[in-house]
């Protein structure tokens, strides 16, 4: 990815007029695009390794294998969050990594791991580098150095078990080279998040990321049957069954360590045969409301869509979920996208037990071609994002999830939050909310959330980010539901599992790095 | 439950004249059954309490609920596994807890912890006893005295959501008293092992229970919400949201902790609506492998049956799928049976998609007879175990779960191993199995071993069950699917998660449970 904004150059296109033409009328800006910066003027600090440092690293993983040029260090100065693309756009000097380490397999993470704990290095390891909670950035936290563990280099598909649908996956593997791989024997990953273009196998696992798919798949972490964790201490080998009452699952604690339990290297997960058929039924709701409780008919019936999501009022409104369209003709009440994967006659069960069921909830089917586009423009969302920003628009996204019971007073407390927040400071901001999770008991609520940029940008966003994080806390939301903690959400976290349960998460760290050099100022309070 | 026999004595029957006759052919003991023992009459050594101790529990709970008379603790005096079983037939001084403590609440619970950890006085968290792995053996294990903690009185269904499906149930409900709760609302648990009728809701969670619907409904496990944990270092309250990726899955960690790590002392579970309508059809296979690959083919496609379970030739020669016919004419094949239950669409639907996938494999429908059988006499191996002990057989169960890949080997393995331990002891086993758990990836193993009982029969099955775990762990499956690990598979779980994961979970002991007095000697080696 480029190092300052979303993706991949190509990805990347000036603003639709129609939406620029809408942003100078309701935000009052001028339209006008900020150039970027040229990424070789960008002042970066010089690296804080020794020689002797860095020539132990080498001797781990050769020589060639550890970068500490400008280039390389920025390219992992950090995720992708709306507050770090705003840093990368200021003039300010920026962070980054000291080095750059590509270790080849899951031994060279060892010893990596062994040196830096023995010489009180940070470890940050590094796979897409698509975190949108600061979950890898290059923290020192008291740290003399800190370098980047690019996993990049794991990248083999070592077995596919083809009777029993399972792959063993190197946590370097992209999602587009992981499904390559599997396509080529007839198989898919079926886990397809908006990050899928760049984040990796590792990246999935450490973050419990859960993709568009997950109404038919599951979420990543349902996915796993084996995780191979290359500690300071050693290596873990975690689940032997696809289910063990064999005590405490510990893959379940390895799973959303997010690099400060351990580097994921490999990881074993249940995959799918590509589909004979994909069937796509979209619909539209007179509200939010009625169409939630239509997918909540679905999803506890068993109707088992692939895809199920519901856009709300506002993102329908603007087209946001279809992003063939978006700034069109304004289009009233909610859309929802079905998707049905599977055999021929599995698709034509499936898809009609749910289109009773949406019918009934007095939803109106669309036809095809919504769920298509959406699904054509499905990760393409981030670079809109970076066109706004340019265009001195704050955007940003957050999201969560409760029980059905709680959905709607989660909406409105957090809608009203971020009102409340960004409206206070000025600049009222436009929220648009979809169902894009969902389970028998209950659903996530994604927003994005756009307003006029103030003169520093990141100090705004980060005071509404503190009265939103609140407010989900408050109303019994979880603070995250699949953009995992990072820094960003460390504040939530002692709400979100006791006292007891992060000294808990302490003395598991305590045990597996007790120099304390994973990941450090991440996800552990 | 009867002290030393499983369940209630109207429960119990002498054994059909058709099986005692195949015994005294086959096995060649003489037919006759030993008489029980007066449960007045068996020795237990002295209550180890102090009169202070019994005062200071007292204080907590009530001196009502704090007892130490015979019967209170020769009924916790461990499971009903097939060695605890013939312990308690054999005229020994019987083992028990110095005292049963009654407590009303989680803080009660809270306060008896307290109170031990201070005294230095093992707890053994006592549900409905049923444990088959040595999970509530009242092991001192170096501390003076044990007080079993019985928690039925955490009796009540404190909340039922009926939009988002979820109910929260104190620890000590039984599966009936669970089911009569919910089912006077409309909803049901989805949850019968074959301990249902006995065991709780806190034992099922402690132990990863996985019941006899779990195709349809999952595992216990799977069901948890939200965990409430009563440790001597106070509370945990753990799951905000039906998924989170705020960090790791700490339900997990207690979710299987065998009372090893606290007391679960009230559970958050997604139930289910009752069922409209129940479809049953049972199907023969020609062989083993031919049903599996029929059971795999149908649960990798999503077929969603409710009950999917096959046995081999051997228990279905004997008929003990089908309690109703047990020791009749013999049966060729392996009898499968499948529930579906839902809506009337939902049930019609996946049935058919069934019914075509299991045809298509090889399969004959047998109709609904022999499946509704199955669901009759689904409760009742446990105590025709007892009628068999009683006549000079050793019968026991074993289970395991690997991946469809390695299922026949597994399987070979297990059997092979009984064979040579047993027969190499003079006592060549019967060896029966089914699959009753299915996964996209892989299954259960669940073993019925049957053979005559030697002169010491709880050394004879030590020495088979020590060499069939070694062959498990040798052949890649998990020491145990959904029995736990107790006491009985403890020497296993270094093989399970490593020497590492030993240590994590020591670490979080050391954490929660510091003086260590949690079920000590159970779970973590």
């Amino acid at each position: 990815m480029v190092w300052d904004a979303w993706g991949i150059p190509s990805g990347h296109a000036p603003l639709p007029e129609k939406i620029r033409t809408l942003l100078v009328q309701v935000f009052g800006v001028s339209g006008e695009s900020m150039a970027r910066r040229d990424e070789g003027n960008v002042p970066l600090r010089a690296s804080a390794l020794s020689q002797a440092q860095l020539t132990g690293l080498s001797a781990v993983v050769g020589p060639e294998r550890v970068r500490t040029d400008h280039r390389a260090r920025l390219l992992r100065a950090g995720g992708k969050s709306t507050p770090d693309l705003l840093r990368r756009r200021s003039t300010d000097p920026q962070d980054a990594p000291d080095a750059v380490v590509f270790p080849a397999d899951h031994d060279e993470v060892l010893g990596v791991l062994s040196y830096c704990a023995e010489r009180g290095v940070a470890v940050v390891p590094f796979g897409g580098g698509t975190s949108v909670v600061g979950g890898v950035d290059p923290a020192r936290d008291g740290f003399e150095a800190v370098v980047a563990l690019d996993l990049r280099r794991l990248s083999a598909m070592t077995s596919l078990d083809e009777v029993s649908h399972t792959a063993t996956l190197g946590a370097g593997l992209t999602g587009p080279q992981a499904e390559a791989l599997l396509s080529a024997r007839g198989f898919s990953l079926g886990h397809f998040p908006q990050s899928f273009e760049f984040a990796s196998i590792g990246g999935f696992a450490a973050t419990r990321s859960s993709g568009q798919a997950s109404a038919g798949y599951g979420r990543f972490d349902d996915m796993i049957q084996h995780l191979r964790v290359a500690t300071p201490r050693g290596t873990l080998d975690l689940g032997r069954a696809p289910a063990s009452a064999a005590g405490p699952d510990l893959r379940e604690l390895f799973s959303g360590s997010e690099g400060a339990l351990g580097v994921i290297t490999e990881v074993t997960l249940r995959v799918h045969p590509v589909p004979e058929t994909v069937a796509y039924q979209a619909w539209s709701f007179p509200d939010f409301a009625t169409g939630a409780a239509a997918l909540r008919s679905v999803i506890q019936t068993g109707a088992a869509p692939t895809v199920l999501r519901l856009s709300d009022e506002a993102e329908t409104g603007l087209n946001l979920a279809r992003a063939g369209d978006i700034g069109g003709a304004p289009v009233a009440g909610c859309l929802a996208v079905t998707t049905f994967e599977g055999t021929a006659a599995h698709v034509e069960a499936r898809s009609a037990e749910a289109h009773a069921l949406l019918a009934a909830a007095g939803g109106t089917a669309l036809g095809e071609h919504p769920a298509r586009e959406w699904e054509h423009g499905r990760f393409a969302a981030p670079y809109l994002r970076d066109a706004l920003l340019d265009t001195g628009i704050l955007c940003e996204t957050l999201e969560t999830a409760t029980n059905w019971s709680n959905l709607a007073e989660l909406k409105a407390k957090v809608t009203a939050a971020l009102a409340d927040s960004l409206g206070g400071q000025g600049t009222p901001p436009l929220v648009m909310c979809h169902i894009s999770h969902t389970y028998p008991t209950g659903a996530s609520l994604y927003f994005t959330i756009i307003a006029k940029q103030l003169d520093d940008p990141i100090t705004q966003w980060h005071t509404a980010k503190r009265a939103v994080g609140d407010a989900i806390a408050a109303a019994g939301g979880t603070i995250t539901h699949h953009h995992a903690v990072g820094r960003d959400h460390r504040p939530w976290m002692s709400g979100e599992i006791g006292d007891l349960g992060v000294q808990v998460l302490r003395a598991v760290k305590q045990t597996v790095d007790p120099a304390g050099i994973l990941n450090p100022g991440k996800l552990i309070p």
